[in-house]
């Protein structure tokens, strides 16, 4: 189980997500390079909002305040360099992979692991609508006409990865190894372009006033270091899918993780000093990653195709959410912590449903805000550095148990990692709570809440049905079915072909409030003459459910096992579909809620 | 069936839309006043926008040529006298009732009987529309704070329609009374105390610049004419619900149609004088009612009141389509017309779906004009047009059919009705087609083209089905019932002992992709030991439903009657109905479209 549970887990970003045909899964697995363009896209991605969000949390204290950004930068390079060899120690120690939840399930308990995954389905929603809200607003930097309409582009956007998904698409690594490399090539070029220049090739955006409306204090930084963090969401999927690499997994997995960790700290140092070398402040119109393009390179075509490329990139950040959503809420339902529906995952209904599901929760958050990225930072962070606290949390606690060589200095490694992110955690909560973090720490609980009633539901139900215990033996039954017809023909005489195959005794009926179509239906029947008996069930309000549902219930009383086989006309074509069939179909429903009977469909299947 | 059908359609205003009580519909009678409360909502009610129409379809031609609003109104009283002496006829011939549907495919064929079934449609739909906007004209002139909002409040009163009519209201007759009999009163008497004084009271509105673009031509004028037979929309209701009055009806019902057409033709005239007298040209955010009230009574709590109550008589008025649309798409499914779910309106689901399509369609054509009421009205009179014309053609093909002593004179007068009704609807559709009335003339012959396409596929199906023949005598086959199973359980007690009464022979099989818990269930069976062999299906993809559909068509070949028997937990508490249920009906829409063996679903109920 414990495998099984990691393994779901990490097939995240880069299984087909409707798994249907055989053998799939066996040959992508991947090397480091397509590891880190498979698993780092929604990591890397961040560059585009987390240095603009410390940059907005420093010019309350005025333009001066910038200066800051740069020592911010690098105590949160501090905090991903813990992060990365901390993760490095999570892929040695599960080499199944595991998220935060199979971890907190694994090593903390019960509490621990609902607060993971609520804190997890949190995250897979807010990824979606910060990356969204963040492209749109790259998109808007190169294009500064559709500057009115940001929700309508996000609101697009996501569109687009619905129906995507709806349809359920197979990603592959390889595929997202192009606009993966052309975005990290682009961040690089504008670092050392923008380096180079004596000054800023060009100016974009409308000029903002800034006003220093409170002092540099420890508060503000506090609120930007909180925000800066936004930055290394991502870090962790990697960790989360080491079984997705070629062996030997665990050794490519660690230097992903390397890698990964390289480069967005590179990214995030680099682009903190242009910030400061080029005195960027905020202005209209453009983010911060838009101002230090055009300072690089004009705003010629490669700043047009630079803002489209981080665009492109968030936009596949955030369909990122729609492999590991599913993948989380099949583990939930195998713990009973969600409807077991979703455990069939492999279904395309029940995937379609998490689909849905997930884009609409995404759409609200995206109209509430107003499909501004830095209202929705806040929430964001609050849930990804819950999940690295447990993790690291449920590692020391493995050290300790374990006891392998050199138990205490992992242990203090991954010790220091839980620290600090517990610190970040708090700092988040703490300088965020008014501005949205509220929100989640609403959310959460009340997830947590729902998690465990329905496991109480599941235990009672469990209980209820004598889950292992051993049921008394079957009984044996005579059986009546009974066959609500309309008229002569050959549905009926399928029906009662089965009717009789399946019962010891066979009855048509037929609704009618027409006293002439009784008759004549009789008549008919007479003719036909097919040695069952037709009861006739008067209707003097012209329902047909209520006759036969009194009737079943009369019959039901006797100690004889009764079903009712409800003929279907099924006609091949799609359209026709909705001229046949639903009166049977009302009926069985109707019988399903209000009779102990068996009710049986059987599809009469026709050429039209 | 004649009748059948024509009391249906009759049952159109008042009836209880989900007749599911017994006895009810007995005593509920109609004497002539209440027949005048319940039928004539509609057709009173148009004398909101009626007149108004008129005013603005001349007003193109300048301020002086609003002195055509009298003889225009004449003329159309005239119709209307034409129309109530003819309906007075119809009244006579059908005394069970009959809408243009019913007579058209008595007596004038196929073609023409899908014509009146489509243009009713249109004019069911048009009727909520137009009364809302109407309503929303009224509202707005009494509060000029809701102005920019017409749309919202509009579609908020199609939401408290819809919400009421989901949940299946019973009109009474007597309920309608007192609104009917305000609105009456509250327009006599603006006519007569406006009149009464030397000048208007009080002016309400804002000022509009009145330019004529156009010379007061014979176009101007047929224009006016057509817009303005939108005051007649409704006479027709009456001649519709004869059955619905008290014994002697024919008499009761004629009477009412008198009443009904003397009081809407002296409310016509009477507001067309007063119209002429105060030299009304139409003002800004003010209904032309509201101003004619503003000058009757001044603004105080009057002039609120009578535009408060004139907003809900429309508002009625909406209401009378949800109780008409249901009845006559029976009436078209029972002809095979629409799909035969439709038939079903006693139903309380199909009740609720032709309430939605209802609203849905209203609300769509709402936001399409921005809830302006004169750009409906075109659309609305046609079909109401369309409908009168060939009632009253059928009435003539009727008189020469049967010749009753004077069927001469008979035949005459409904053919100057037919004629006159079908002047309007030329001059409507000539003088009217570029501003909306090419909807009607595109839809029309689309919904005519839907209806007859329904048509031949249920000949086609009964052909396939062999309606009307014997067919051959069931067979008689041994059987097979195959139970999907979880666990061993109380549930699976139950569903072998249903599956052993049904079939000769039982399987249980289970679908497991983890091998150990499939050894520990074999093992748990193996101690229960019920007599009935389980197949383990495996399960590499992770998928319930692709096995069972392998192992159930492979089952299926041996020419034995299969069948699926699927236990289904059911709680008794309606909000763990999510919790269960699901997989096992997935299963079963699976199986249904895949193969041809019966599925049948158990419920298992239990206490939580």
């Amino acid at each position: 189980m414990g495998h099984d549970m990691a393994y779901g887990l990490a097939r995240r970003q880069l299984q087909p997500r409707v798994p249907l045909r055989p053998g799939e899964g066996d040959k992508d697995h991947l090397t480091s390079l397509e590891g880190l363009s498979a698993l780092s896209l929604d990591a890397l991605s961040s560059v585009a909002y987390g240095p603009e969000s410390i940059v907005l949390a420093l010019v309350v204290a005025g333009a001066g305040a910038l200066r800051a950004t740069l020592p911010i930068t690098l105590v949160i390079t501090v905090l991903l360099v813990v992060l990365v060899v901390s993760y490095g120690q999570v892929i040695a120690v599960h080499p199944d992979g595991g998220g935060a939840y199979a971890v907190a399930r694994k090593d903390l308990g019960r509490v621990p692991s609902l607060l993971a995954a609520a804190s997890l389905v949190v995250d897979y929603v807010l990824t979606v609508a910060v990356s969204l809200a963040a492209g749109t607003d790259a998109l808007v930097s190169a294009f500064p006409a559709l500057d009115g309409d940001k929700l309508a582009v996000c609101l697009a956007g996501l569109l687009l990865l619905t129906a995507v998904n709806l349809r359920g698409v197979t990603e592959s690594a390889r595929l997202l190894m192009l606009p993966t490399l052309l975005f990290v090539a682009g961040i690089f070029a504008v670092i050392v372009v923008g380096l180079a220049r004596p000054h800023p090739m060009a100016m974009v955006g409308t000029a903002e006033p800034v006003h220093a409306t409170e002092a540099l204090g420890l508060l503000v930084i506090l609120k930007a270091f909180s925000s800066g963090c936004s930055a290394l969401t991502g870090v962790e999927a990697i960790a989360n899918a080491v079984p997705t690499f070629r062996e030997p997994r665990v050794k490519r997995a660690q230097r992903t993780e390397l890698m990964l960790g390289a480069l967005l700290g590179v990214m995030l140092v680099g682009l903190a000093v242009l910030i400061r070398r080029n005195d960027v402040v905020p202005r209209g119109g453009v983010t911060v990653l838009a101002q230090l393009t055009a300072g690089a390179f004009g705003t010629g075509w490669m700043y047009y195709a630079t803002n489209v490329v981080v665009a492109l990139v968030l936009l596949l950040a955030a369909n990122t959410s729609f492999g590991g959503l599913p993948v989380l809420m099949s583990l939930l339902a195998r713990d009973h912590r969600l409807p077991h529906l979703f455990g069939l995952r492999a279904e395309r209904p029940v995937y379609r449903w998490g689909v849905a599901v997930l884009s609409l929760t995404a759409a609200l958050l995206l109209i509430a805000v107003d499909a501004d990225t830095h209202k929705l930072i806040p929430l964001f962070a609050i849930g990804v550095f819950l999940g690295f606290t447990l993790s690291q949390t449920g590692l020391v606690l493995h050290w300790r148990r374990e006891r392998p060589p050199g138990w205490r200095r992992r242990a203090a490694l991954n010790g220091l990692g839980a620290v600090l992110t517990t610190i970040a955690t708090c700092v988040l909560l703490g300088t965020k709570f008014l501005e949205g973090a509220w929100v989640v720490v609403v959310t959460v609980p009340l997830m947590m809440l729902l998690f465990s009633r329905i496991e109480r539901y599941y235990r009672a139900a469990g209980e209820e049905l004598g889950l292992g215990r051993i049921p008394p033996p079957p009984r044996s039954r005579r059986s009546l079915v009974i066959v609500p017809l309309g008229q002569v023909s050959n549905v009926a005489q399928h029906a009662l072909t089965a009717a009789m195959a399946l019962g010891d005794e066979v009855v048509a009926v037929v609704v009618h409030h027409d006293p002439n179509k009784s008759r004549a239906l009789m008549d008919a029947w007479n003719r036909w003459n097919p040695g069952v008996r037709l009861d006739v069930l008067d209707s003097p309000h012209r329902s047909l459910v209520e006759p036969v549902v009194g009737y079943v219930n009369e019959a039901a009383r006797d100690g004889r096992q009764v079903a009712v086989l409800i003929p279907e006309v099924e006609p091949r074509s799609r359209r026709y579909k909705l001229l046949q069939n639903q009166r049977g179909l009302l009926l069985a429903t109707v019988l399903r809620a209000r009779t102990d009977v068996v009710v049986c469909i059987l599809p009469h299947r026709i050429d039209l």
